[in-house]
């Protein structure tokens, strides 16, 4: 081709590619799949990708099962390539190799997902397809290879640096209050005069941890109570009868109760990240706040340390253990 | 350890382990990322991280290169180990075999990178860190291994699902406009009144992507002429003495600049998604839109498809080459 | 006194006047308006303000009803003061004379309440205090007359050009729905569910009117129902059984519930303001809405009516009686 | 009439009331004033208002003089009927007679202008029209009158309650930024490099009040240097060779630069209010602020303190100048 001093080239016409695109959506998920993976740029890519994540929402169990054999199968890695691919690069190890070997190692299918998180609103999918992968990996234990990529790519992607904090009360947003009704774990809140009669008083303060691209969904929520005194019972901090004291009187921060909303993001641990941001928020807005104590409740004391990763029984104790262990011997 | 019923036990105490770990922010670098990368839970990483940047920061070109070196020989991923999982993971491919080579594969040095990015600020810093290693592995090629892992992230971090477009204009913030002028890359704008010429007029347009963790960076922007007619001269089309349509009126969308803000995302392509979303927005807008051009000078004419990813040469021929080719045929 | 080239003078010392006029809080509150009414700068208006404020707000009705008795009274405008202006003026109609006259016509309670406004806050304040003033009217026809006076300042601040236009929709904040609940004054919203099914299909819009100095409490807002057909029953258009269609295939806006939430702002007619707003914003964000009407029981018609200024009876119809008697007519 | 159980009535048809009025658009200014101010409801008030203005708008100094003398003669109160209200009120002051003295003394004009406020914009279109008016005024004293009421209404509308301060920084919008540029009183600001240096350094800083009606346009603003020792040199504050301290170590804040930016708003004063808001909200944030002072070169000091309401010479000192001639006496 030659080319004239200002060159114009048409990018686009106003019919999108979307359109020319249209026969394609109805083609059956694994072919839009190979399709999405094999794009080059990303004109069609996007359409591509939302034809599989509408697919996939409109399918059963029986045909998630099978994309998800078909993610494990047909867009595994290739572990011939990889060895090959190694031992070049033992044997030569610079950045040519290097690359080769990456690439080898990177089974298809966390490019498909990332690809397929191009489109407004893929991640919260996405979170949800993971879901679904841990339900059918249950009576399928097979599939649960899979899953090990999703949740290294949710760890790559819910990377602290990534994660917003913000306050939950009453002055959220209902939609989003609506969530803390149906995910609190720990506290059951009855209605929406219990929700509240915990979110609205001034010594109740609730935060919650968002990513940008889910802006509807919080991840994680803690609920703390401010108190002028350390208290062993729940009844007593929540008790429609206590003083609620003001904020800047307050002494003793609580945190009663912690709460993961997304089962899509299991396993990926937020607890201590949101309740150490919490400590800090709080210690700037109260100076007079110098005692933070959690309470949790004997039964499922075990299952929240392991949730919250305190490692009790560790035979190197982190300052977190250190700390609690000395409380403990001390309150006995 | 026996529990009460309702178990009590402090998380922290008010001296935050910042403080206990003061003496650690005086540690050299490659002190300070051994630790950040054995710390067990979060409780002093994000100190550790924040340390490790702010020695970075303050690092001279010498110390920086040593940290690189570091990054490349110290956290290397070790090959023998690699391959060891891979052969039992070749045996018997399942989930545990496949997360044991996964973890053999993921060089420590990418953990470290994920665990930099935990603090607040952290991604600029880990953008500008790689526009150093580029600029150090000029003479140093043997540290350009390692730039493999930083772009392998980036493209994970900066997936088009997670980007973010803003409209550029006079009512935009100056300390982002301040980067809008020194970022243009092809056709300077002089001034502040320049730029206002460049963005007031009613038939100008101008669009940016953002990270959410970097608000204040745009990546790419994109500059737009509305007019009623295809022209090929940018001169024409940004003539202060030109009549300024509405954009109501407006029949064609001239994209005449693309500008790339990040060198430390190289190699990461933003400018066709850009200008996709950035037709799709404008096109919902001005309904009487229906063509699209872009206009390139003719001298640089190559590194800009370059710069775009438009394959004029491919003998796969995107829809964007096929347009591009039936237009300059027909403009000849 | 003479000065310096680069003269200094200290406005405040860091013991605010806060400080300094704490014995005055406890004055009684016809000493604090006096203060507020003489006091010459603004250095000490917005503490005698929130004392005069904080001091209605922790009274009963007693001690309110003396103080709007104080306004009446002792604020009272000098008629004598005003015929002699007025005369002036007549005499010889210049900008001193009518400064001279418009000044003593201008009842002191008027810069009262004016200089109350000036606190975080008041304006909620005032219009509540103006709620007590027509309650207590009821019994006391004495104190009407000062009722003209809030009226007539409420008219200027809560002028058109001043309210905001907001959507109510699910994702509206929590302080603010509970207000809805409580104020829905046709169709009695009996839950958070119910307010739910209110609000969130796509089908149902609702707009309500906020003054930037209010900005938790909607002065009035309204529903409206979006239908393909026309529909005299409130039933069917609000039947959990309908088929709810899409905003977009809408042909018909069906305004059915207006309520207005302030009773501090009675007279204030904002009702048409809200509903031709509401028209103009329908119609600009779904092009195939082209009817649109409202919906009343029978038996509140006629106040119905009065509330919104709709006159039925005037020998000069405006164009909103003449349209809503032709279809009278033709709908017979 | 009679009427069904539930009955319909049309508010609107979709052609707009605009679309019937849209002769009178065409009508000299003087008609659509006498149109608008005989209006009834509120249907076709907006489109006679935006038609005013826009007639305003497109007039030469002839036509704005011809307006203000309508407002003056044609929209004049009734000095008579004014005479015969207040007789009456005078003989039985009760809520019926001062409502109609009150409407008597009411001038047309006040009431013509509140209803030109309704359309989106007018505010700031009609603090134009008054700095036109006090422009024309100085030639033709006798619409002077006029003024005083349009001064009376903004007092009102410009009341501090109503008034919202913000930060101006080097984040804040470029086209607010620009008329900082433009109305910067004091010490002149150059370029937009000027405007960084003042803008951008930890221990400037600058706030201005807006009215929410009119956010493009700042009222007034003031700028404050933080400094750790007083200084009654504004080329030390200033200077770029000065060792900028962080805010936090901040002792002293002085204001050195405040000013008006509306001459709309002439004779409507903001500058204490202003001043001691930004005393309360530097208290706040800096704890360690103890002195406030402000900076005046001599050649204007008189009427700065006119412009800021300082009495110097009054014989009852308020705090303000019992404080500052203290200061100055230490000082000499």
């Amino acid at each position: 081709m030659s080319y004239f001093a200002d060159l114009i080239s048409t990018l686009f016409e106003r019919a999108s590619s979307l359109g020319k695109l249209s026969g394609r959506k109805q083609a059956p998920i694994d072919t839009l799949c190979r399709e999405l993976l094999t794009s080059k740029g990303e004109v069609s890519g996007a359409t591509l990708a939302q034809a599989v994540l509408n697919s996939y929402a409109a399918s059963g169990d029986a045909d998630k099962l099978a994309f998800f054999f078909q993610l494990r199968d047909e867009f595994d890695l290739d572990a011939n390539t990889a060895k090959t691919a190694l031992t070049a690069y033992q044997q030569n190890p610079d950045k040519k190799t290097y690359a080769a070997f990456m690439h080898a190692v990177d089974a298809p299918r966390l490019e498909l997902v990332r690809r397929l998180n191009q489109v407004s609103g893929a991640t919260a999918q996405l979170v949800a397809m993971r879901q679904d992968l841990l339900r059918l990996a249950i009576d399928n234990p097979e599939i649960a290879i899979v899953d090990h990529d999703f949740k290294n790519l949710f760890l790559s992607w819910f990377n602290r640096g990534f994660l917003v904090i913000r306050p939950i009360n009453w002055t959220s947003q209902a939609h989003i209050l609506e969530k803390i009704i149906a995910y609190e774990a720990v506290h059951e809140i009855d209605s929406w005069d219990d929700l509240r009669r915990r979110l609205q008083p001034e010594d109740c303060r609730c935060f919650a941890f968002f990513h940008p691209s889910m802006p509807d969904e919080p991840l994680i929520f803690v609920q703390v109570a401010l108190t002028d005194a350390v208290s062993n019972s729940i009844q007593v901090i929540l008790s429609d009868d206590r003083n609620a004291i003001s904020a800047a009187s307050a002494t003793t921060a609580t945190f009663y109760s912690i709460s993961n909303c997304q089962q899509g993001l299991a396993g990926i641990s937020f607890g201590n990240s949101l309740i150490k941001t919490v400590v800090q928020t709080l210690s700037r807005e109260l100076p007079d706040l110098s005692v933070f104590v959690t309470l949790s409740p004997m039964p499922g004391f075990v299952s929240w340390c392991v949730g919250l990763n305190i490692q009790l029984d560790s035979p190197e104790p982190d300052d977190l253990r250190r700390i609690a262990a000395h409380y403990l011997i001390n309150a006995k």
